[in-house]
């Protein structure tokens, strides 16, 4: 529910009333959760914060027309702006903007699918990728808010480029969960991402900051089919050596005053800016 | 090019011109082509039309989010229609629409699955479901080119009539033609569905018609995890008995029939007829 909320705070903070964006919340969150479903078909991940996905329990062909329901039903959502709201040229710019963002979406997804095929991903792809895959709909979720919550046009630029730093930010620390996250039952790392061999943030910067056999090591780990519990800890290690725990929170912490600084731009009353401030603080730390 | 061509052919025969209607069937070719992408991932079909399908090209990951790309893309395209048209009434109508039709197209691939894991079809059921899987997407084609042609409001019902069982019409010769469409090489017939057990149209058909020995037999032929070649001969045998294929033709042209008198409500000009008619035929008697 992170994108409806940024949506509805961000249409109070540009003057709005919350419960007029509730259309684009709920298509946000439709979007969402598409882009979740055909994930996890993707993936071929079972589960998903510690539930069932949907293909793993319905099979992956209505898992797919799901997600492709859902995708239908954002659009739908969007129309119901008309119903209070007849000022047409508001939805049509709402829809080109969503629109848009969804194709930024997957054009993250696929960059982030063909990374699984290439041995190493420098930052700066990875930073793009993100800024596609995550960034594009926090930045719509802020966008859609303040066309419905105002009028003012020089605000948009300032919410959007503090949605898509916000989107980084939230990317950098799931990615940052992914390793070092810890199970709720034995308080250990769960390592998902190692064990996928998934191109995520940390190894990112492991290939990047390690040289000779330990950068050969790492990838010829990374191209193995299958990845022993010994290598994983070895990853780990490299990982702990080269302070890619440090580097990722310092970086995520950089995108969150980038988003915040974004907003300084705009005036904001002090509640709206304290709960921009709250959810930045609340990204960075979850440990969830 | 079916449902562009169907979209175009009515927007004029409403009075229209067709240029009006692009950004329409274009966005119903997309519709289309992201519902053909997504189903033969679903059906793990490696060709179309003697073509690679696009998953066993580019991998499932990558076919999936195509298919969600052209989704979007349709939406989009709908969104051209305001750059010549300011008649945002009717942008929002059509984008009602396709929504509409394309949310019943997917509840139709919803029953279609579901199928695969029942014993037996009713007649009832089947025409239900490509009454939705296909004609739906056939039914939006007609009334998009009739809204966006005139704003004549009589003339929908009719036309979306026609639309509806002209997608009847060309599923069940779809359905005939995964059965007895012959090779272009052998001239013998494919018999890709039986190979399948897809619960298509002849199957449904002999399965009602059937009794006794011969019903369980093809029961447990489609209960089977893999069908021999002796099976499949057996069945188009069974088939063949029980008239299944005049039958079907028998239907499709009470379809043809149907969509072709749908029209006598509406005034049309003998040419527009003539080319409605015309079509109807194609896809009655089409070989491939």
């Amino acid at each position: 529910i992170l994108r409806p909320t940024l949506c509805l705070l961000t249409c109070e903070a540009a003057g709005g009333l919350a419960e007029s964006a509730i259309p684009a919340a709920a298509a946000l969150e439709f979007v969402h959760n598409f882009s979740l479903i055909h994930d996890d078909i993707q993936d071929r991940d079972t589960t998903r914060h510690h539930r069932p996905t949907l293909w793993s329990v319905w099979g992956e062909a209505k898992a797919l027309v799901a997600g492709d329901a859902l995708m239908i039903m954002a659009h739908k959502c969007l129309l119901e702006l008309t119903e209070e709201n007849k000022n047409f040229d508001l939805i049509l710019k709402v829809q080109g903007e969503l629109t848009a963002s969804s194709l930024e979406m997957i054009e993250g997804q696929v960059l982030d699918i063909e990374f699984e095929g290439q041995e190493e991903i420098n930052l700066e792809n990875y930073l793009e990728m993100i800024s596609l895959k995550t960034g594009a709909l926090m930045k719509s979720s802020m966008v859609l808010g303040s066309m419905i919550g105002s009028r003012d046009h020089s605000i948009l630029t300032p919410f959007a480029r503090c949605g898509r730093y916000l989107g980084m930010l939230f990317q950098i620390r799931d990615d940052v969960l992914g390793v070092w996250g810890k199970e709720k039952h034995t308080g250990k790392p769960v390592s998902t991402d190692i064990k996928r061999r998934k191109k995520s943030f940390p190894i990112v910067h492991a290939m990047s900051k390690s040289r000779g056999n330990v950068k050969k090591r790492l990838i010829n780990i990374y191209k193995s089919t299958k990845i022993e519990e010994s290598a994983i800890i070895e990853v780990l290690e490299i990982m702990d050596q080269l302070g890619s725990l440090e580097y990722a929170q310092t970086l995520a912490l950089e995108y969150l005053d980038r988003a915040i600084s974004s907003l300084s731009e705009i005036h904001l009353d002090s509640d709206s800016r304290k709960d921009f401030e709250e959810l930045a603080d609340f990204l960075l730390l979850r440990e969830y």
